[in-house]
Order: structure tokens, then C-alpha cells, then sequence
């Protein structure tokens, strides 16, 4: 599985942002995203406001360690667009 | 106007945070924030996950000062809950 080469990563989390036109469409695509994070029931840390949105992704029962449900979702999340 | 006294703020924002039993609930707050911000055209900086919702206000056209339009925001989100 190869993510987009924008997802930056430390042991313990992996990382994404994005840019949108306004405070709406990131708003949607965090909906977006919450979709997916409901469906593989795995949810990452979102902040977002006008124009961006930011993502961290890490496993909470791991001890905040990566794992593999952490590709799989950054992996759908790529998928979104 | 008098906020809620969970929010703290410093000279330039508003802050405060929420606790939920899940993702789905915190992300529906999320969405009630932000049809409020799309009413009075003022957007917060947001960050959410599996049980909780953080909230940052400030006036980024005021160089990032708080304004008049920060409490408004704050007072309306208030009142969702």
C-alpha cells in the first residue's frame, strides 16, 4: 500500500494537510473523512478551519503507536481526493 | 453579552473545549459549529476527535485581536448546547 507522498510521518503518527477555498468545502471534505473513520471504526485527530485541514493519524489503543489500521485509513483517505 | 465559564481566552482568542461518548456526536457538534460560523460569515479554527471538540476563535483579519465578532461567535455557540 503506498500513500500519497504528502503524508509525513514519526513513529508515532502520521500527518497530512490540505488546502481548500474556504471554510465550507474543508468542511466537507473533514465530513468526508469522517465517513471513512466511522466505516473502518478508526478516527484521527482533525483540526481544521478556514481554508485547511490538518490530520493526524495514530493508534490511541496502541499506545499512540502506529499500526497497520493507520495505513488503511490514510490509505481511503487519499482515496477521498 | 456573558459567555459560558469554560471559555478561557488571552489578549488575541477564545477558547474552549467539549467532551462527547464518541466520534459521531463530537463530529455533529462540529457541524453545528459550522453552520453558526457560515451565519455570521466568522470561522473558527477547530480540532476534534474521538471524544472531544477544542475550539479557537480569533478575528485573523484583525491580526489575529479579538473583536466583537469573536464573542458573538462564542455567545451563539454557546447556546447549541
Amino acid at each position: 500500500m503506498s500513500l500519497h507522498p504528502e503524508w509525513q510521518h514519526n513513529p508515532r503518527s502520521l500527518h497530512r494537510e490540505w488546502s481548500f477555498k474556504n471554510f465550507r468545502t474543508a468542511l466537507a471534505f473533514v465530513n468526508a473523512i469522517g465517513a471513512v473513520a466511522e466505516e473502518l471504526k478508526h478516527h484521527p485527530d482533525i483540526s481544521f478551519g478556514w481554508g485547511y485541514v490538518r490530520l493526524s493519524i495514530t493508534t490511541h489503543d496502541a499506545q499512540n503507536q502506529l499500526t497497520e489500521k493507520d495505513f488503511t485509513l490514510a490509505a481511503r483517505i487519499d482515496q477521498l481526493g
